[in-house]
């Protein structure tokens, strides 16, 4: 028999990572405990075990989930052209999808330390997912002639660490809109990478 | 009377500072007690209140400590000539001050939510002096005519972004050293400013 849309578990399970990814991004992973997160959501903390083992696989979903839909997302953008109109189009993606994030990003980041080695794994390996797709985008950049950087790998890197770390300042109602800046990191992400003229 | 060289409270000082960013950088501050520290040092948890008065306190000295650390050494610094070889020894000396530092780097920017507004206002104003030494190469060189950015705060925003974000990956003993690392990321910053030929 399918699943009742809107059972119990539907609605609960979303609102545990919800109210978890809340608590652990501001007060950290280890000061929190299955009690305030089951308090947060208004059950019981038994019933939080129904939903999920223990707190390390509450932290892994947490991140699992994050990357799932990152990948998930990227997959569906489905970047056409060249590899700068794909280098333009993974840019303003990376920015879009992470801006509104700001908790999953900080937690995301912060909390890698705290989960199991295979967990660590797990996670790294979709990490490499994501900036394998930069990567490509880079080395066929360099293959068509219109990139010039030193090392793809690095570049990569350096490119996703950028535009992550806009996160980190960006505030809503600011200088400049969410538009603006995105038009001021791609200049200097195109510009970094190009072969000069 | 001068205080002894070596007295008790000229070791202890840093060995508590020292105890206090480890345990926070693995566990978080909100997990760790001033109990803890205590016992990391190796002294009762009463004779810590002889050197902090509480952990507040320890958090903003720590991360107080970092930035006097980084702004001392930009002044000791002092660099000179044109934009393009100021944003270079920028460049350089962001990287070398930061990467021995990933402790410190992870927990300046992960315990911020963790301060008080006071204490928060005092580390926002050491970073903005520090950022605004950036900004003002990238100024000049808009002036020499040999930068063109859209806009001089986020293009120092997303340097400082893509510096940072190296403490994040980089680890020692891998397939580039440093210096080399430093290098491709040098191209990668004097791009990304640079005015088209």
């Amino acid at each position: 028999m399918a699943r009742k849309q809107g059972s119990h578990a539907d609605i609960t399970g979303p609102k545990v990572q919800q109210a978890a990814l809340r608590l652990i991004a501001d007060h950290g992973f280890a000061a929190v405990s299955m009690r305030q997160i089951a308090a947060e959501v208004g059950v019981q903390a038994g019933a939080l075990y129904n939903y999920t083992p223990d707190k390390q696989s509450l932290l892994f979903d947490l991140m699992q989930g994050h990357m799932d839909d990152l990948l998930g997302a990227l997959e569906a953008a489905a970047f056409q052209g060249d590899a700068l109109t794909r280098l333009e189009a993974f840019t303003r993606f990376h920015i879009r999808f992470h801006l509104p994030r700001a908790d999953q990003v900080f937690v995301s980041y912060m909390e890698l330390r705290n989960l199991s080695a295979a967990n660590f794994a797990e996670i790294e390996k979709m990490r490499h997912r994501y900036e394998d797709a930069l990567e490509d985008i880079l080395r066929v950049g360099q293959a068509e002639g219109v990139f010039a950087v030193a090392d793809t790998r690095v570049a990569t890197m350096a490119i996703i660490g950028m535009l992550t770390g806009l996160s980190h300042w960006y505030r809503d109602g600011g200088r400049l809109d969410m538009i603006e800046i995105e038009a001021i990191y791609w200049d200097l992400v195109r510009k970094s990478v190009a072969k000069p003229a």
